[in-house]
């Protein structure tokens, strides 16, 4: 595990990295039009964690260090390989688009499960959600084109005529789009959106893990995936990311259950003990606050286990996932 | 120009090729939820003309026919050549993948567009809109899934690992995303949206030119020249057909525009009279309605010397053209 201070030096040189590619990336006037412009903007840089990105970039540069390993036989040598693998560490630059793309995306599905259609939300991040200050046609249209440059991003960047690379983002986009289509992100909010009382679903534990299977877990699965495979990361390497980041993102919604009990307003950022006001099935409802703990914890160890078992564990991948329990917003 | 039979046939074996490639690529159950699998399919399915995904094929065909004109000396050989045009002509399926992902990314903007936050249209195709049937949330998902649906679809098919084909479909998912983002027809649609009085702009005729150029035209372009680049065309023939598609966007927006005034609810299957009723700025409303035909017409001539000036004109892409034009729904 990366010391405390090494982990919070990675978490703001990775978010100040994305944010600073975010706004390079996202089309600004002339060529889109300022309300556009600046309502994509108001949501994607409202102070978001960087959840996401932070795991594609966690993810690329832990199996960038496994991947560049290089021969070596003398002192001299091994300083080189110490450098560059150090290097190798530090080059976001692979990953960085895929990490975006998929903020952006995360973005995107946060203003329309805000809309008064959907989860009918006010706040978020502090402040008030995008439609209450566009308007619903401006926030859906945000959001329409967020996952549209999102898809654009991946299919343009990093730019590079090598096949490998291509091969690469074609294969990050694929999986990215099923994370976040039909059968992933967008199945778990219909599914979400129907398990209140007044449409008479109820669902029950495996019912509940499928929900967040596909509403949050895809989305951060694929996260981890695509920064595994932008570095190139051998097909071992790929599936043991992909098994980390699985239990990371059940984790994930485990510890946003217990928060929404525990929190306030204040420290979330958003509507706390919306849940429990909705009816809405959760892990503390189900199981209790106790044993929703101690199951986040199991899911920690889960990802560990992938980790090690892979030997990814250089890097900061696992403290990031222990950060992601240790949450308080 | 190919006779009137030919195109008849033409368009009949492209939409049937369209309808069964989009129920393949379509997710359905169990890995996408019923309720959103029905939605999506209710808006897809429902009678469109399939105007953007027949221009990707005809784009293809006519591309296909110019590029595979091989060297030839013998009455022999020549039928050998005649038949090979003919087989490539016949070919859809490197086109098709693409032409179904925009079909699926308009058929969302529609979805999106009839929503009471947007134009609040009740009527589509003939039947009732979808957030009518299933309520704005599913409506809302249903667009967001068919969107994502897209551009899995783009980076995944044709399979190939092929670079050159790796490269046509990077290519393509790059152009398609910003036809339909936030520079393109989500912009549209977002100028669209405030230009009515009640927000006090009212647009030029530039200014309509340019709304409409992103809000259709951007994808009708986007539509013709993913075919063009699919089959492999050379930079030469995918402006052509760009320049063409240009064309004819613009052409199909101001008879459309006709259509609203002078069609009605049961010929055009959707509401009639409602750009008046929404005082929104139109070619009739601007130009009057003889000088609107008049404008169309020459689109035509323009869109069909980019043509001519390509050597593009074998198989039906101009008479695509001409048919956009005389439509009546």
């Amino acid at each position: 595990m990366a010391p405390a201070d090494s982990l919070t030096e990675f978490l703001s040189r990775a978010r100040r990295e994305v944010d600073d590619a975010l706004e390079r990336y996202l089309p600004r006037p002339p060529e889109c039009p300022r309300l556009v412009s600046d309502a994509m903007r108001y949501s994607l840089f409202a102070g978001g964690k960087r959840l996401r990105p932070i795991l594609t970039l966690a993810a690329g540069d832990a199996v960038s260090r496994r991947t560049e390993v290089l021969p070596h036989n003398s002192r001299a040598m091994d300083q080189v390989v110490a450098q560059d693998r150090q290097k190798v560490a530090q080059d976001f630059s692979p990953a960085l688009p895929a990490a975006c793309a998929i903020e952006m995306i995360h973005t995107y599905s946060l203003i329309h499960d805000d809309l008064p259609a959907m989860d009918n939300d006010t706040l978020r991040r502090g402040r008030p959600t995008l439609h209450v200050v566009y308007g619903d046609g401006i926030a859906i249209l945000a959001g329409d084109g967020l996952q549209a440059a999102a898809f654009t991003l991946l299919a343009q960047e990093p730019a590079s005529v090598d096949p490998m690379v291509a091969a690469r983002k074609l294969r990050v986009a694929a999986l990215v789009g099923a994370a976040a289509g039909p059968i992933g992100m967008v199945a778990g909010q219909a599914i979400d959106l129907q398990a209140v009382p007044s449409h008479a679903v109820s669902l029950d534990a495996g019912a509940l893990r499928d929900m967040h299977a596909r509403k949050t877990g895809a989305l951060i699965r694929a996260a981890a995936v695509s920064g595994a495979i932008m570095v190139g990361g051998e097909d071992a390497a790929v599936a043991a990311v992909d098994a980390f980041a699985a239990h990371v993102g059940l984790a994930f919604q485990i510890v946003d259950d217990i928060l929404d009990v525990e929190g306030t307003d204040a420290t979330l950022g958003k509507s706390a003990g919306k849940d429990a006001a909705a009816h809405k099935p959760t892990y503390p409802a189900l199981f209790g606050l106790d044993r929703s703990r101690a199951l986040a914890t199991e899911c920690l160890e889960a990802a560990r286990k992938a980790l090690v078992d892979a030997g990814l564990t250089d890097g900061w991948l696992l403290a990031v996932a222990e950060w992601v329990v240790a949450r308080k917003n």
